[in-house]
């Protein structure tokens, strides 16, 4: 911008009008307000932004795009997604094979190029006018046409784009993935697992062809995050504002494989003998039976990389010792209150009992913590 | 462990002996306490972590290293850094220039694994005995072979290793590093600024020779961030913990060029003449020669990717409108109280009292926003 215009607009402020519903007051020009700040090419703070994610099929995208939509809005931030294959479905409701998606399948081509056109709709309506923040849209776009097409869009209606890219080639994480997640899917409703197992491989292949994964050099000034191995490494690009940052937080410690946590109380102590409640007395006979027990338990589970906690009571850590492994002591797990002690009973009248007062929780936990699958046994 | 080793450990569990300090139980054997887990080679959650700096010189490490251990200490995790380069002067007093860190200086050598080798033994006396958390090795560390030998060091104190190499080629931002920094220098102390300047250039010299940056395949094992040009890109490996995500987190945010923001007053409004505080009314005639001034004093300043954020009140977004520039509006900033209108009268009487009145601050703030240098008004 040149020093005249800066005059002339200095000298002629534009007139301000007030948007009756949200009372906000808008610049307008001949009496009718002018566009909305993200319908110009600025990239401005709060300039709504476009998660893109590239990959091949089976690399956990879905996945990530429903995590970190839910993140998103827990954390405030309005966020939806946009699942180019559910508009797949939608426009053809019958899935016959994976013919569909061979690149030389011209109507499959078409069809696939619309779902996405329809979905960007989708997108511009809700981060437009909706007043969406961030739309997740969830797709192979493992082209470089396809992402640009994308980055055109955005630019049109000043989106910021943070393309999520996952690369996987361990052929058991895969495989691990099309069992948990693609037999579930509405494509294979009516086939059995093999045949299903099969047709989603080859879906695969007619990918892997044209894949063009983000590159260090051509596409070294966007945006982006890469997640290689399911975690193992990343390499982030760019990023341009605090959402992009949170996403790159989040996406660094997320969890894809689900974790076991084992709680369990310590023995009866010598004090629990005495009805007395509290203090830090040792292990009964029957407390140091049930450690015992206990450890037989843990190693019957054959639990690879197993992580245990204690509090810092003696009666806890004796338990802990009749494991046999390591073991980490926290103050934060000391009793805070002494009542809790009455709490199960139960589990100190013999082992059938106590497997039931052993609580046991699979989670998959979304807090900065492991990378890797760790399994964990508390003695509170 | 095999299954007898096992039983043997369960059936036969070790005493426990409490500290009397920090009244601990503490497994322990024929009446002495066992090593500290930390002593032992196991990754437990809580072992305390080794931060260890990579990069050549003047590429901002212990600039990173200081901001580090600022904010770990901040969220509470007992840090503290250990800069070679000061156990060097401290041994070193006088320096003379670059010959000392030539790749033949043998005595020069001798002396420098000496300086690492006295920070390693102060970083085991505050991890294994002061009770320190995490400790921040600031050191050039550019070979494979020193690596190893901190790796080594670490594995048998039990601490986990975190690298953090700054890889940046850009003349520019070196340059300016060694002109902000390194001239303050004690090194420096006594020669001119041009002086100063060449030697620190061949001192980075003495150590291009040798220098072998983490490497995707054989550090693949490692716990590391590279952070490239000034935060452009970072690539990130197996991180391991919470305090490591925290570390990655931090560092992708800091920004290491300073910015200004610029914070001002919108200009006189129709209710201020009318001497009646709050309301949403236009600018008064002086106000809009104020936001004409303004305007000129921005455009002067000639401020590059400069961002203008205002409230949602008319009378700023009228001083934001004569800027001639895009301008977001943030409901944030609209007044909490009616008196703050009260507060700088002054800046309404002209150009002199209204420079008086603008306040800009210069920071480098810590907060999750751009990783570029950002220029802000505020009219709040």
């Amino acid at each position: 911008m040149n020093a005249t215009e800066d005059i002339t607009m200095a000298i002629m402020p534009r007139e301000l009008t007030q948007n009756p519903l949200r009372k906000i007051w808008m610049p307008c020009k001949n009496g009718l307000p002018e566009k909305h700040i993200s319908q110009k090419r600025v990239c401005m703070t709060n300039c709504p932004t476009l998660i893109v994610t590239v990959g091949l099929p089976a690399r956990g995208k879905t996945y990530i795009s429903k995590k970190l939509t839910r993140y998103l809005n827990w954390i405030g931030v309005p966020t939806k997604e946009f699942n180019v294959g559910q508009y797949r479905r939608e426009c053809l409701k019958i899935y016959k094979n994976f013919e569909f998606f061979r690149p030389d399948n011209e109507e499959g081509l078409k069809i696939r190029k619309q779902c996405a056109l329809t979905a960007l709709n989708d997108v511009r309506q809700y981060l437009s006018v909706e007043g969406g923040q961030v739309a997740v849209f969830d797709a192979t776009n493992t082209t470089r046409e396809r992402r640009s097409m994308i980055l055109r869009f955005s630019e049109q209606n000043g989106y910021k784009v943070f393309f999520v890219e996952s690369v996987c080639e361990d052929p058991e994480v895969i495989a691990q993935n099309i069992v948990q997640v693609k037999l579930g899917s509405p494509d294979y409703i009516d086939c059995n697992t093999e045949e299903a197992i099969q047709d989603f491989m080859k879906r695969i292949k007619c990918y892997e062809s044209s894949y063009q994964p983000l590159d260090e050099i051509l596409d070294r000034e966007l945006s982006y995050i890469k997640v290689m191995d399911v975690g193992r490494q990343y390499l982030v690009n760019r990023v341009l504002d605090h959402i992009q940052s949170r996403i790159v937080y989040y996406l660094m410690n997320i969890h894809i494989t689900p974790r076991s946590i084992y709680l369990c109380r310590h023995g009866e102590s010598e004090l629990n003998i005495r009805g007395r409640i509290g203090g830090d007395s040792g292990l009964s006979t029957r407390g140091k039976e049930f450690a015992l027990c206990l450890g037989k338990f843990i190693q019957e589970q054959n639990i690879k990389d197993l992580k245990v906690w204690t509090s810092q009571m003696k009666r806890t850590i004796q338990t802990a010792e009749a494991l046999g492994v390591q073991y980490e002591q926290w103050k934060a797990l000391n009793e805070i209150d002494a009542v809790s002690v009455c709490w199960p009973v139960l589990c100190w009248k013999g082992r059938k009992t106590f497997w039931s007062s052993a609580t046991r929780l699979s989670c998959a936990v979304s807090l900065p913590t492991f990378w890797t699958k760790v399994q964990m046994s508390c003695l509170i």
